[in-house]
């Protein structure tokens, strides 16, 4: 089942199933609860939006082995594998939808690369997961766009300007419940040529171990997000180019990158 | 005007402009918009919740000087004063209310510690305002308890355990829309005894200059908001240990610590 969030003509966001290229609107959300209605939309017709906004917006992070030692190479820094899986956060006013344009601030540097990720989607309130029942707690996953500046990335204590400036986090299409994150390849284009591709699953620490670890100290909500990390490093984007990332099952998450004029 | 949310007999939450001991309660919210009902509560007869679910959580950290320099002493570094405000995060898992109880995890070390901290509300939309204009997008302000663990903080690689386990931001009791920062004292008492008292204003850096560089790389929202940091340091905290954060002009929060049985 895919979950999208839409806005119609009539500017109310709502929930929906979407059958192929139909949205079944829902009253509700997946979250709180729903009941299906009789309107029907066509997916051309509305605009997509971001299909669920977080409770808590977790990032893992570095959690890719590859990813880790060449974006230690670019940062003037020595690899350091995680050894233990310490979730990381993001912030939700940078979250924008499929198909919306990430805005590189005007005073930015030239080294603004994308992440291609996969996105975990709380659906259940959870608490002292063990590995075996973590995963009852996920409603579906989607695909995020962890965007950086890798200059205020070594400048900024926080990572707030480098990874959380309005637009730097793309989530999207839509929530897909049904998803064989084992079988999955996450792949990148840039103005439609492939960059990259790898192995979804292929991670430092896995999503059962993460929400085990974690909810050993946190209570997760429905609504919460958790990013899972990307392999490999990007090109520095230049305006106009458009990112596409796809993971094989769920979907295409698909944004053009402007600079904004001083 | 000191506006509360809270819980009455019927286990509805909602929204109230506090008189005295008497909470007029609300339709809708001081954010979205609300109108006054007939209805009256007794203060001492509702339950106090966190006086707003934030949209974005941020946390100045490091931004009184005593405590960074103290700070780092105990966590065996140099101390560093930030040169610029770097705004980072907390996480909505940990929020309590007023009176509600901290929850130290049974595997926490000793170095259990408060940090005293006045909250800003931010009321409206906001993006790319200058420091003059800055504190035109603030509802109010609140006070926020930023409980750590100081071993999980120097492991923690995002501070996830150490600032963001369950209970850890007690946060409250209410907004206060009539405040002035520059006239106030906080003061933190343990078990009814003063441990700290500081000028609430003596930052490194200010909420108008956060506010400001912050809101050139991101949009502030309606429910937001950013909690200042704190100065002194704090005794080890043992369970049954009472810690009350008073902000003159501003009220108590006040919370107590008690720690899980393994």
């Amino acid at each position: 089942m895919r979950w999208i969030r839409f806005t119609p003509a009539d500017g109310l966001t709502r929930y929906g199933q979407l059958h192929d290229t139909t949205v079944l609107e829902v009253q509700g959300d997946p979250f709180q609860g729903f009941a299906l209605t009789n309107q029907r939309h066509a997916l051309a017709e509305v605009r997509l939006e971001i299909p669920v906004v977080p409770v808590t917006f977790y990032a893992a992070g570095l959690n890719y082995a590859a990813h880790v030692k060449e974006g230690a190479t670019l940062m003037d820094r020595a690899p350091v594998i995680p050894t233990q899986a310490d979730i990381g956060y993001r912030a939700n006013n940078a979250l924008i939808a499929h198909g919306d344009d990430v805005i590189i601030p005007a005073d930015a540097g030239e080294k603004i690369h994308y992440e291609g990720e996969v996105v975990v989607v709380i659906g259940r309130k959870a608490r002292n997961l063990n590995e075996d029942e973590a995963l009852s707690c996920v409603f579906g996953y989607t695909i995020g766009n962890d965007v950086s500046e890798r200059d205020w990335q070594k400048q900024d204590r926080t990572f707030w300007r480098s990874k959380n400036s309005d637009t730097f986090k793309p989530m999207g299409p839509w929530i897909e419940t049904d998803f064989n994150l084992e079988a999955a390849t996450t792949i990148v284009r840039l103005n439609g040529q492939e960059q990259h591709r790898f192995a979804t699953h292929d991670m430092i620490f896995g999503v059962r171990h993460f929400i085990s670890r974690m909810s050993r100290y946190l209570t997760l909500w429905p609504g919460d997000v958790i990013w899972m990390g990307t392999d490999g490093t990007s090109p520095n984007l230049r305006s106009g180019d458009v990112v596409e990332v796809e993971i094989t099952g769920l979907g295409k998450l698909r944004n053009r990158f402007i600079r904004a004029s001083a």
